[in-house]
């Protein structure tokens, strides 16, 4: 029976990349993806595009009210791939759930775990619930150990309060990807229990 | 930096089992372990009981309102067991990730990701959100393949509403743990996209 | 498509006591396992035995010479479990993932990974060629960091030179389960590079 | 402490893409890394060659006789990344194992785990011996499934015989990873047990 995965990792670990690599792998053996990614993400428009310069269409650009069966025709495909997973709806998610179980074509979600403020985004949670797989793609905090978070800058400084989306580079916010214990110490000012 | 751990799985897939093969390994070593339990669990009482004929006191039996910093001294301290973790509060979820990544002492977590309703417990959601490493235990579905749910029975029918919590054998309820497609297709009754 | 799986761990990381779950766990649905264990592991003759005090008898003791194929009948089996699978031999081990890949029956082996002076055992390198997951199986060094790799004492001397196998606890011997660093600092005895 | 990785896969994986991703990120944060090439891989010369069209020159292009500490210099470096890890010399495994140990940076050793006989290269088994942590990579079989074994092709036709290693692309010599069905039935030509 085909697997939902859900490969979560913070901002900059190389989600596009990886994607891209598995599309890469599947279409050189003569077989069909198709990629999928929510509407939501504005940034890159249809396309995605990997931080190492890889860019690609999607084949979908889903909005919230779409359903994932009236936008996909199953047949022949080998393997289903969406980016920026964590914008999908808890709907889109269930479907995706089933196309996986009852139509054994493998779904493999990539996405943020969580957001700024370390809650689940609306499509991570469902996603944690019921994938099959949770694997979790790394980067490097600048203290060199795993970095699992992001953290929002409003004007270079690590803010706390805000809206749960807030696009990378636009209205002076940036991200920056850290371990536990930088987040704690530097983002939340927590120094001892 | 110590670790946060999320040992999730399906009941009756040994979380208590591996529980107590941890606390041994340790102890085995000269190590020290405290292991706590959720009151909201009273099955076993203030023990933990694996399925295989093992049993052990807790050492805190945590209350919905106990903090984790007021009930436990790090001082010696090699490592932190929480069993029935799904019941853990939010609060207490914040505090142990900050035990790991503060006082540097793993801390390991064991319990099931989600209700009979496929939807996190109040603990499994920011112990999935924060933890540094999801573990998988499974165990095996009727069909063979891996369970990764909990379907509830009420007089050896599945049900799909009640409440969030319903102890096993109590009630007429019941417990069958099934992998995603049996879920679907013998709880939700869903044949077909 | 079945799997065939190696569990791997340093001594007393819950081997056996993992398999004896596994088995609990098919048998409770109602399914057939059959246990082996390599002869060469004379400790425990043809039960086994976990430390936290569990015992079974085991349904195949096999010799060098068997042949798997020759000692197992699959028909009606659900899962075949291996304890000390070190001890298996490379056709033995080919056997075995042939039978998890034409007749889908799912093969799980226990073993070592390495011997006291961190080489392959004979059952442990033909696992690690052709398993389809490799899951460790940790235990805790006495510095607190995971084991994985055991030393072996003799008269409570750490030694590097002697036979591939040597039973612990009889003619002085002993183990210790180690860490990385602390298995080169105490036993190797190189404290830099 | 500082780990060894293997991260093993079959060819055409995405093995040096996940190298040049992971050497992005560190850079990004402003760590420095190291990569190396075994020169008995050589193809590319001394660059490395990610199918998705990446290129980057390698650092340090060891020669068997070549001993890591005489080709490194640790002061400032926050990761190592080696490429074509299944072509290092046991020694220089032994190496790079202390180094994560005894210096506190992080080993990643990208390579194939076995030859096209479903052999361990001469790099890959004390890869699998030492390493902490055993991560796949997977790429995908013409059947769809996971392909983890390479099995090689002289003029299209699948054989078992011949030296250990052989050029893709050269002497009329091909790969085409395979799941390990697909390797049982079409190269071994074995159909039952």
């Amino acid at each position: 029976m085909a697997k939902l995965y859900f490969r979560y990792g913070a901002m900059n670990c190389g989600k596009t990349t990886s994607l891209l690599q598995v599309a890469h792998n599947y279409e050189e053996k003569g077989l069909k993806v198709l990629i999928m990614k929510p509407s939501i993400d504005t940034k890159g428009g249809k396309c995605i595009v990997s931080r190492l310069g890889m860019k690609r269409k999607v084949d979908v650009w889903l909005k919230p009210k779409d359903r994932i069966r009236d936008k996909i025709h199953l047949q022949g495909l080998s393997c289903i791939l969406v980016d920026e997973a964590q914008f999908l709806t808890p709907d889109q998610v269930r479907d995706l759930w089933l196309v996986a179980k009852l139509s054994d074509v493998p779904v493999i979600c990539y996405g943020l775990r969580t957001t700024f403020q370390t809650k689940f985004f609306v499509g991570s949670a469902p996603l944690m619930e019921l994938a099959d797989e949770l694997e979790e793609l790394v980067t490097i905090c600048k203290c060199g150990a795993k970095a699992k978070f992001q953290a929002r800058k409003v004007n270079g400084v690590f803010v706390t309060e805000g809206s749960e989306v807030a696009i990378d580079g636009e209205n002076d916010v940036t991200y920056e990807s850290l371990c536990g214990k930088c987040y704690i110490q530097d983002v939340l000012n927590i120094h001892e229990l």
